[in-house]
């Protein structure tokens, strides 16, 4: 008689991914895939986003903060076109020096959030790589049939939105980068703390999801910089517009930082990982928009205006155009 | 004013994946995620499978392999469980050092296998590595409501069936390998060609779904070795059963190998990378499974039967039990 047929990587599921994976369409991971009956009159909106040790993370960073990062990175996706997390699976490549108390947290970290955002761990795959740490996730989510927000549907004369602050995710690596910065040194440890834990844990904004399907034209998740990724937004609908830097709302830690380093302020409109919503919304719903994103306890600030022809101009504060070097941040 | 976004990123995914995304669900690749309408009355079936270059592939494979296998494993998945393909998306994480040519030929290959099986490519993520190429895909299907093929479902006194032929992918990789093994030697080149090729191109069994749908108590696909795939399914289900060795359906490539080197045959029995269906089917329902699988030109045999008892049995072809040094193969 032969054995059961388990394996290293059975065992490994058992203990580490198991125990997280406990809706029904999971079953157990014991089959060859997840099976989910759709949500009655939705459409399924789905997304997949990878991100490698080294590149993407630090790799010294809490295993915990790993796994939510890259939970949230989809599922800020899913929030800014309008969806519901219906569930998500998980590929992970591993070197072979992760430690058991690695993978605990890592696990625990995920299945903290899978929790917390109703999205629950529906299967995946886990593999060994000589190379560094590398995983992806693809989430699932659901939105009423027809009624997704799309990236293209923006149109000229609308308000362009921002929900939370700007630059906080960006200022926080910096300061991982080179904490010796004169825009962090003066910083009190708390707005320090505020801006490393805004880069190590996005927080996806799923709570506007139906203020944007009720009101907004256009949306997107802000995760390569803002200015950047609302001229993507613009194009990609095919018209242009302006936002006034002035209006962008900050942080008070990253007002602190800016103040002690004005190039710091390039950095916030256009360095990345802030997950964060952008929407243009027809001028008639930005404050029905503007209420019903306060009543879910996400501010949401309008920072511009598109228009009917192409291109973004960026405006300081005194209505000077700005220059920037970059307009987003890109690992490519 | 600044520019419209555009990113190498951006650049390179307009160049290499927005030709063979073609389907509306994609969005041509513009927006944050992909959306899909699911069909009536069905169950989602979701897998996600990952490969890294130097572990589940040659790195000098050429790179439309490459692209076509990491599809196929995870369309293999969805054959087994019954469903047709909705859609994949695909996440790579690319080295430096690939070339323009060398992503062409894989986007190629790709969008070929999405046209051929009928899953679309409806988005992803590419990301760069200082580490092997790694990519993942996943894959959606469909299933009428209720009606997908556990892997769990086993009983007691049922047939058991296997796909096609068994080990040649195996020995395809071991001929890769060690090309100058004694049961490799004396192949007919036509018979080294066919064994290589399974090992670059599983065939997904696709038109299997419907019959196994029908008749099937429970499926699952052959990836990591006949045996101890077999033996997994039998432990999910809670019984036991017997694989008669000598029945077990082998190419006549396979049957060459083994003639010239009698090892060879565990094997075929243990070694991964089948991409075959096996599936457990009640006596009354043989017939007319292998009829409805002639039907679709896939060729099934039964090899064994399920009993009471736990554990799975291997008989040789005298019915003298088998013992094998690993009853699977596992990259883990």
């Amino acid at each position: 008689m032969v054995a059961d047929g388990g394996s290293g990587e059975d065992e490994f599921i058992g203990r580490f991914f198991r125990p997280i994976a406990t809706d029904a369409a999971a079953r157990g991971l014991l089959d060859d895939a997840a099976i989910l009956t759709p949500p009655a009159d939705c459409d399924l909106v789905l997304t997949k986003d990878a991100v490698v040790a080294g590149v993407h993370f630090f790799p010294d960073d809490p295993p915990a903060s790993i796994a939510r990062k890259v939970m949230r990175v989809n599922l800020s996706d899913l929030a800014a076109k309008g969806a519901r997390p219906l569930g998500a699976l998980l590929a992970l490549a591993l070197p072979r020096d992760v430690t058991g108390a690695w993978m605990e947290a890592f696990s625990a970290g995920l299945g903290a959030d899978a929790d917390f955002y109703s999205c629950p761990i529906l299967g995946g795959d886990t593999v060994r790589t000589p190379g560094p740490l590398t995983l992806s996730i693809t989430a699932f989510g659901a939105v009423p049939h027809g009624r997704f927000v799309p990236r293209t549907g923006a149109r000229p004369n609308q308000a362009i939105i921002v929900s939370g602050t700007i630059g906080d995710a960006a200022l926080g690596l910096q300061w991982r980068l080179d904490p010796a910065r004169p825009g962090f040194t003066a910083l009190d440890p708390a707005h320090v703390a505020h801006l490393a834990d805004r880069y190590l844990h996005p927080q996806p904004r799923l709570a506007l999801a139906g203020a944007l399907r009720d009101h907004a034209a256009a949306g997107m998740d802000v995760s390569d910089g803002l200015v950047g990724d609302v001229a993507k937004m613009l194009s990609a609908s095919g018209c242009g517009g302006r936002i006034f830097a002035g209006r962008v709302p900050l942080s008070l830690a990253a007002r602190a930082a800016i103040a002690a380093e004005p190039a710091l302020f390039a950095t916030a409109l256009t360095g990345g990982d802030d997950y964060e919503i952008a929407a243009t919304l027809p001028l008639g719903e930005v404050e029905a928009f503007l209420a019903a994103a306060r009543a879910v306890g996400i501010p949401c600030t309008v920072i511009g205006e598109t228009r009917a022809q192409s291109g973004l101009d960026l405006l300081g504060p005194a209505g000077d155009p700005m220059v920037l070097e970059q307009l987003s941040f890109s690992h490519f």
